[in-house]
């Protein structure tokens, strides 16, 4: 029998997580078989490197596609995402995969979605129909329409792609492969490394096995000139407040340098006796680490999805999450000095684990992932449902 | 008082049409300036070289665009929009305009979406909200949700719009400016000029001032291979009729090669007495011939739209304008030889105009877009509206 | 022992004959493996599909790469090689080769030149060191100032190659593999085919048995605008001259769409009754079909080559060989129909084969091409020598 | 009088001292009109923002191209060029320039090369016939191959080009514009600003007034692997020695990353008390800086050129210079500490200024090649002279 060939199109760090147990299940499963291109930011040291976690875990990588362009503007993302298009229109080409995946919101995922459907390749996108206020949205939504399969992570999301046209039929809740993470390392929360030994990083060698915050903040696109601000307000009340920090550095994006220099600036001036900084850690690793912190502090979307689950306490900064479904564990706040530093003193006191939620998915999304990827009626032509 | 810099991006000879009169109201606002991008196969011969008329119409071009690829398949689609997308990021970065138009539902067309909702430009749609059923109607609603301001042709795609979670506030039905020239033609209505006198053409001088018909059909993309066999079909019979005919050749398009190497084996093997064919006409001199022809057979959407509003009967073959909404001049028809010949028959001896419709607009497109643009409020961030 | 992993770039129907035989040599020899890359109008139906005939040669190819622009001006060469620049980029970091083949000097196999140097991959250039005239002559320098070793095709080519700086140890003499077809064809010279049964083609069904002549005529780069005119003056000789013709539609290029028309205008005017048109054939059949023939007339580079080794008569006409090495089966004529026509005349009045000369080679650079490849220093660090 | 429309194009913060004074001497000339293109790592903030001293000193910018690749193997150095040669090549068609010209040898010049050669725009060249031993020189000669007009730096260069078969009625010594700075600060050498107050840059407030030297170290292409590793090498002998420094950071190139994560890893492991870094300076305040330095340390160009006018004394370490022609102030000394700390001891005792040599120009090169692009033959068609 003729295997059906599934190509999955990783373009940075974060994206890997959300589909890491669905690639496994995907090896796993007599019907499918897997074909890996690794592109853009994924691909480069600054941005964590992630391709070398995804060699380290054992799979075989078909193609790796350079397309991120080097700038301090917008122009750069629009121009990666050309460049990635044009690439991966080769790509498909040459694997003839008879479906394609594509992750979430990230600018250049769109590049994924078109050089797939402009083909006649079955599109199948992954977290379509969630909210959150700025060009990722517009992006997913563009998803959404160019996709003909969507497994998206929640009902609220699956509501929400069958409102804009799309036929139920085509529209699963899978939850998100991200929790499926979360839920081993639920099983035994044990901290079983020491992170400055295990990652190194740089700046102080903080104290922090009495207890320590992580803090993750990324550039919100739209707000491109605030970046540096923002980063900046956050490493204050953080350094103010003198609690063990572990900090992880930003994902590529158009701020990213925005962001970086806050950061460089601030470690320059203040060298920060609280605050150790990490540029990646394994996901496996990172929950664990989220799941023996007293509080996640930023604008991550793991304080959303797999911090429900794990039952983080999170402190959630300003408008990158806007719209997205929280369980109890998260406490929004914005970028105001005084706001911040008591959200973050009310989540520490929390305990951890809080209550936990399934409202992201129950552990088991990469099986379900591929077992639909296996069976679904393989489309590529779809009309409006209105 | 500074003038908002209009920038507006015509890739294709058909979009021009859709859009001349709006340039002409925007050049004569005193609140609008202006800039006039043309890419794709508006700047080639071998699609009409639009950009000839363009100029000849007196509209001053800032900047042109070479992206279209060569190739017999999809995937020069693909990477044709993946180049246009790099090429118009720095187009649009080096012109600065406040707000970008991007027309209707051809592949590249989202090119032109990306390059400006990227950047935070504002980003008007022309024609969203329509119904096709291929790859352009996953192009125009994926457009539709990256762009922040839509201008639709017809109440049913401004409620189409509007459930696709955009903000009411932010859809105008405008009607189509195409409209606008059909408005101008309906005013005097004779066919002042000699066809192949003024445009030469190829094939048999044919009898036409006694009565003819006019062929336009181009290939659809998602049904490539069919293209040659759909082409020499509609030849076949229009070539039976023996009535006078004005062939148009087909636009630039993933099968485009399909059906001209159709049309070329065809003319080679019958030279048909009976078929005289053109590469391109004026948009004005093009509905003129329609008005004063027995019908138009194919499926351009010049059938739906102008000759609604002419009351041009028509023949409308096949699946490429499926979900379109309709005047009663339009019959539709499959690829069945004996059906394509009934339907020729009957259209033929309907009068023209038949009765006639302002379904897509009634002649005041331009100005009234033109009006929006200088008067709406410039947003390029918005969220679902669930 | 790990093989040497040679990477052959093949952008053109041409460049596959003058490496046919050392593609094979490279299969056949226990110390290489042939990666092969085939891109650009090699891809595409209208420049004969390349991709079709190799593919029945039984060659497995590693890598497909469509980059050809569409365009009637310079531009298109220029953003097509940059294009193709790009995906070879990615395409030879995929394929890891220990060198990289380039073939002779068409504006797009700079591209390759400088994937591979700029990556320190070594670069081998084939057929350096000849004189032309016009873009194609700074290309061919450019790529030997690139390369790292050089297989030139004469004892003069080589001596250019040396005086421009490259280390001699590093510039060997192999002869043109092209000419390895040639000495298969002059073993036995009988037309074993019918022409137009075989490849059908388009025009009259002309009497070729009791003789004919074959032109083939290329655009000439850096004289854009004559493409036109001068192809319309040697249709006008060849038609006057009433001899039957097999005519060879050109290859791709700036100028191509001009030399196309020109023909296609022609044969709509006029319907030659002594030409018939062919885009394309296997390069022993042409060979053959040449060998057979009262000569060659236009300007391709085989009348030069190949025909010198079989002892063609041939009439070269223009600018476009300017410089390159004759054997005396040459008579070189300009655009002037008068001087055209007495050139042909006198040709036709040779015999076939003329005396045979081997100043481009002696039927077995293949062999030796793939020998060099298999022990020559594979460097990609060198310096001029003076 | 049509003024000749002479296009330059900068793509890097070096680039743009070797051309300033011929910018202002075009702009100067009556018959002559400057199009300026700033492109490359020209525009970004990491490589010194060149751009922004560009428009301080009054040019105005006729276009922008973002076109630098993210990366940290060479594959992004290819993928540039490709991307700068397809937006060029637009540039070019929308600009009309007469002449297009392209600076030295770094590899994205030859962007520039092939887009105006392609579309038979005249190119000249500046910096050509020079001798470096790394990919520079493969990059630097092509560009000599596609130029139609030359302008070198020394008698030396001009001698090479000519031997390369190009005609010497269009080869030009002009001396280097990098000097024409040079000679006014040889005018008055008086250091009139304070660098830390100005410039600001990081590291230790060093005490300066008494003595310091200049370090500039850029990566070497072909010793990828090696950049980390020399810059350590370097940073330790200059900390080791204990003397005021004043450290430039590289240009982009396809090892900066090692260069940078070097000098960024000994700055937070022993934060050296005698090194101050700087990103960037203008070219006249650094050249000021170096004429008041005890030597300059490194392998920077601006060592062999400027700083042989200046008459700076200079340890140019490895072999990034290698091969070009030197004056008596440069001592040459390999990556081996002994002999690094040995050569910059002797330097440090000699006098600066030391003699003063021409070789490189005499302070006049940027009027000198006006006045040729002024009155050359424009010629775009040449063939090799041998």
């Amino acid at each position: 029998m003729t295997k059906r060939k599934i190509c999955v199109v990783i373009t940075a760090r974060p994206s890997y997580s959300r589909i890491k147990t669905t690639l496994k299940a995907i090896n796993a499963h007599d019907k499918l078989e897997l074909q890996l291109v690794i592109a853009g930011s994924a691909l480069l040291g600054r941005y964590g490197n992630a391709v070398n976690y995804i060699e380290e875990d054992g799979f075989v990588i078909n193609e790796k596609v350079f397309m991120v362009l080097e700038g301090e503007n917008k122009t750069s993302m629009a121009k990666t995402t050309g460049l990635g298009l044009m690439e991966l229109a080769n790509t498909f080409y040459n694997l003839k995969p008879d479906a394609v995946v594509t992750i979430a919101d990230r600018f250049e995922t769109i590049a994924t979605s078109i050089a797939a459907s402009y083909q006649n390749i079955p599109l199948v996108h992954i977290q379509g129909g969630e909210v959150t206020g700025n060009i990722d949205e517009k992006v997913r939504h563009a998803n959404t329409k160019l996709a003909d399969i969507h497994l998206v992570a929640s009902e609220d999301a699956k509501r929400r792609v069958v409102k804009m046209g799309e036929d139920k039929n085509y529209v699963f809740n899978t939850g998100c492969p991200s929790i499926d993470i979360a839920f081993q390392v639920s099983e035994n929360r044990k901290l079983n490394f020491d992170p400055i030994e295990k990652y190194g990083g740089v700046g102080k060698h903080i104290n922090w096995k009495d207890g320590y915050i992580v803090v993750m903040q990324h550039p919100v696109t739209t707000e491109y000139k605030k970046s540096r601000e923002n980063i900046s307000k956050t490493l204050k009340v953080v350094h103010d407040l003198g609690i063990p920090t572990f900090w992880f550095w930003p994902n590529v994006d158009s701020g990213a340098d925005g962001t970086s220099k806050g950061i460089r600036a601030f470690r320059e001036t203040y060298q920060p006796e609280n605050i150790h900084f990490f540029k990646n850690m394994k996901p496996e690793d990172f929950l664990r680490l989220l799941s023996n912190s007293r509080c996640l502090v930023g604008n991550s979307s793991v304080g959303i999805r797999e911090c429900a689950f794990l039952g983080v306490p999170v402190v959630n900064i300003g408008t990158r999450q806007n719209g997205r479904l929280r369980a109890h564990n998260v406490l929004d706040v914005s970028y105001e000095e005084k706001a911040m530093k008591d959200a973050i003193l009310n989540r520490i006191n929390k305990p951890n684990p809080m209550s936990q939620s399934d409202i992201y998915g129950n552990g088991k999304s990469g099986n379900l992932m591929a077992e639909i990827l296996a069976n679904v009626d393989l489309r590529f032509h779809k009309t409006i449902m209105y």
